[in-house]
């Protein structure tokens, strides 16, 4: 029997889905701190780079890359940061992250400084609405 | 006329090379905190992942994998952080750093924490031979 994926509880606690994209599910992490995406390939029991096949490895790069764009087109950043560590999460998941030289961590790396401090509702369904407009026009 | 490919000269002070990848030079982070590759696509004027050819995007992916699968033969962490940032250095560069439970940055990334803390010169050589012996059998 093959394990179906689900997505790490964690993952959808701190997260708001956007939609799908053909191997990865596309989160906005409800941080206004930062615009934040993470990108989950829904395959089971992935936690490494090394467990993709490599079809679904040139799937990921590419879908990241549409993030990538996606990021700049929504947010103009001075620096977009990606990253798949999986330390707290171990479940499969990359990080498209719009820095700015303004932001609370810069040039720090956003993860584990201070509280995620989540969107108010009507500004986390804009973001909600416009990111899938922009993947949706990728 | 196009600019030549040339090494950030700040990833050559903190790194030592191993070799050569079709699209990637190999550096080892002189840094015997953690065992630290970065990958460099030799490719001028490239900064954000949306920057490479399709082509070389899933080369550099490719190439990151076998950068994960050596770094898992050479160290056996408990995880393996995958990293493309910038913040610092804008030269697109791709981190695989072999993590664990015991070091000093567990579980939060290792860029910023603490001071580098450069090999014994005897250990760096041992370091590159076996790197080196490894992506030379991947």
């Amino acid at each position: 029997m093959i394990d179906a994926f689900a997505l790490d509880p964690r993952l959808s606690t701190e997260t708001v889905p956007v939609g799908d994209l053909a191997l990865s599910s596309v989160l906005l992490m409800d941080d206004a701190r930062f615009p934040w995406l993470i990108l989950v390939p829904r395959r089971a029991g992935l936690s490494e780079l090394t467990d993709l096949t490599s079809e679904d490895a040139a799937a990921l790069m590419e879908e990241t890359r549409v993030a990538v764009g996606v990021m700049q087109a929504l947010a103009q950043p001075d620096k977009v940061n990606v990253g798949a560590l999986g330390n707290v999460v171990p479940q499969l998941h990359v990080h498209v992250i719009g820095r700015f030289l303004s932001d609370p961590a810069w040039p720090h790396p956003v993860w584990g400084v201070g509280s995620r401090n989540p969107y108010p509702p009507h500004a986390r369904i804009q973001m909600v609405e416009r990111l899938g407009a922009l993947f949706g026009a990728a």
